[in-house]
């Protein structure tokens, strides 16, 4: 364990987010705000329960018991221009809501669509009587796409650490341990290295089960000159980091390098073809082309990466499908894979900032087949 | 590690839910079950998406192609009567239920109103137009709180994975690792024991922290003479175990441990009460009243307990203001706690199981305050 600092991550802007968000308001002229990570991302609050209503000159935060103390201290901390009302019940919260609401004259109330359940939906068409409920689609979401300075150094940190318990512990992949045990390991070295948690449930895929993408580490145990796939990312101060590596064990077979290295072609064309202004489609079709060129086209079987942040999976999407665009300050994964069903597969995966100089790998693990 | 076994838990009925859940229909002639765990206890399918349409006298399932083996496998093994559709798209699979509900006459087609977002249902609406959207709450969850002998087992296991685990690493709690450390060797002695992951996030809070009752790990170091609130668990095949022990290494002070008397008074009055038939208010009051009575009435900030199955938090609740009634393979918490802000806490916390002879704890770890 060489160690990684995360503690001096920088400080991130929290209290601007909201005057950045009002300027986006077209369908509504105030926003509820019920996603817990966008309440997160304008307020600073990190606890489990909390709403915020934001309104034109004004926005009102409320929560319950438990956080009184929380909630003071880190909305306060943040300097969020955020008044904190603390109700025992939903009605009572319900009830400052609605008064902010009608003093504020609101007329069309924006929610996350996405993010409020049907039941709490019918709720809020009583306590806002007097609004219309309009159901808009990922505002405060688009808003965080654009990372900030001291949120491009938490996910560099989070990444860094990915990197460092993956560089103590690949050598024991060489004593043949379960899928279940190696994911086990990285997930104890990322916590014993400071992270909170993980950001996903690291996969860990050996021989045919790296054909699967998504697959659950099994009692398998990792054999010698066989491909293992291994995707896992941890959480510093909220935001993810997420990477893939596949290697093997001494020499896999000819036909399992080759596919290794289209992959690794195709990944370093994604990566080049990261840019400001260059339309997500298009990154994915740099590293889709080169596995279709090798005759592997349909063992592609996903999109080419995601945006990554307080989420492991944000947007932008980088799929053939996207219709967005690269701006500074995104951060995406860039991570074809060719999988063969039966046999096995290859994913690798590195996370990018996008930056005016050109994109910039947060990831910084070797690539290399054979350990 | 003395090895707990999770190899023989027993065959759960996962194909009789089907029917058990059909002759609870009251509001609606068939219902759209969204929430994934209400999908899995339904159908046996543990993936990340997928949907359940049970009608009168036949049952759809939609996924998209990544779980195509998986669900054939998982459906198909427990035996349920449900068909597959394998749809790539949203408009695809909706199109495949919205066949089978016209094809059965739905006129009044239950939506689980906490297990679907307003933008899932405006999709229903359109996708279902031919049928009125009736708001349904917690009818599938309603069912899952009398668990089958093969639950049981699966919550026991989980119980003796966190009770094995709590007994190896107690004692280190006396080399003054952080709550941190501390939270994370339980959390990995867990997954080293065969359990899928943790039920939530370990609360280890000593000192001063413990007066949180959720406090998160912080990096304060454990000191000799302090109490120590631990509450965890883990999952096993799905199902989750939930324990809360305070300890302290050494003698705490007087009052501290008239404080843990009280809550371990209160908690053993708590388990008592428990059978079926009971109310479950009257089991949080008989636990209330001990503490009332000791003059921390105030202090007892929460409810007493709640159920545990497949979610760690799930019905009955068991607090003053619950309107339920204890029956037979009911599971639910008995965990009275007494919380002074700026000194500590206690709570202690059993997981027990309603039967007509009386209640069986699942977690059997010792109640001892000094380490």
């Amino acid at each position: 364990m060489t160690g990684v600092s995360i503690d001096q991550l920088g400080v991130m802007d929290v209290a601007g987010r909201l005057d950045r968000l009002r300027a986006t308001f077209v369908e509504c002229d105030a926003l509820l705000v019920t996603r817990l990570v966008n309440v997160r991302y304008l307020t600073g609050f990190t606890g489990s329960a909390g709403m915020l209503l934001v309104l034109a000159d004004r926005a009102v935060f409320v929560t319950d018991g438990r956080y009184r103390e929380q909630s003071a201290e880190q909305i306060g901390g943040a300097g969020v221009a955020a008044e904190i009302v603390v109700g025992a019940t939903q009605a009572e919260q319900g009830a400052a809501l609605a008064a902010a609401a009608a003093a504020a004259d609101v007329v069309r109330l924006g929610l996350e669509a996405d993010g409020v359940t049907w039941s709490q939906q019918r709720g809020f068409a009583e306590t806002f009587a007097a609004c219309e409920l309009v159901p808009t689609d990922a505002v405060v979401d688009r808003l965080r796409m654009v990372k900030e300075p001291g949120e491009v150094a938490r996910i560099r940190a989070a990444c860094a650490i990915a990197d460092d318990a993956l560089g103590e512990l690949l050598p024991t992949l060489a004593d043949g341990p379960t899928e279940r045990e190696f994911a086990l390991r990285l997930e104890f070295g990322m916590r014993e290295r400071g992270a909170s948690g993980v950001s996903f449930d690291a996969i860990v895929g050996s021989g045919p089960n790296g054909a699967l993408p998504h697959a659950r580490p099994s009692d398998r145990r990792i054999e010698a000159g066989e491909l293992v796939v291994i995707d896992f990312g941890c959480i510093v101060d909220g935001y993810c980091s997420d990477m893939t590596r596949t290697v093997s064990v001494g020499e896999p077979s000819s036909e399992a390098r080759r596919v290794w290295e289209t992959v690794l072609t195709a990944q370093q064309a994604g990566c080049a073809a990261v840019a400001v202004g260059v339309e997500c489609a298009a990154v994915d079709r740099a590293s889709r082309d080169v596995i279709v060129e090798a005759g592997w086209g349909e063992a592609f079987i996903h999109g080419t990466g995601h945006g990554v942040g307080l989420e492991i999976h944000e947007s932008p999407r980088v799929a053939s499908s996207s219709t967005g665009t690269l701006a500074a300050g995104h951060i995406v994964t860039v991570e074809p894979g060719i999988y063969l069903p039966g046999i096995g597969g290859v994913r690798i995966e590195d996370t990018l900032v996008v930056t005016p100089e050109g994109p910039i790998a947060l990831t910084e693990f070797p690539k290399q087949l054979v350990l």
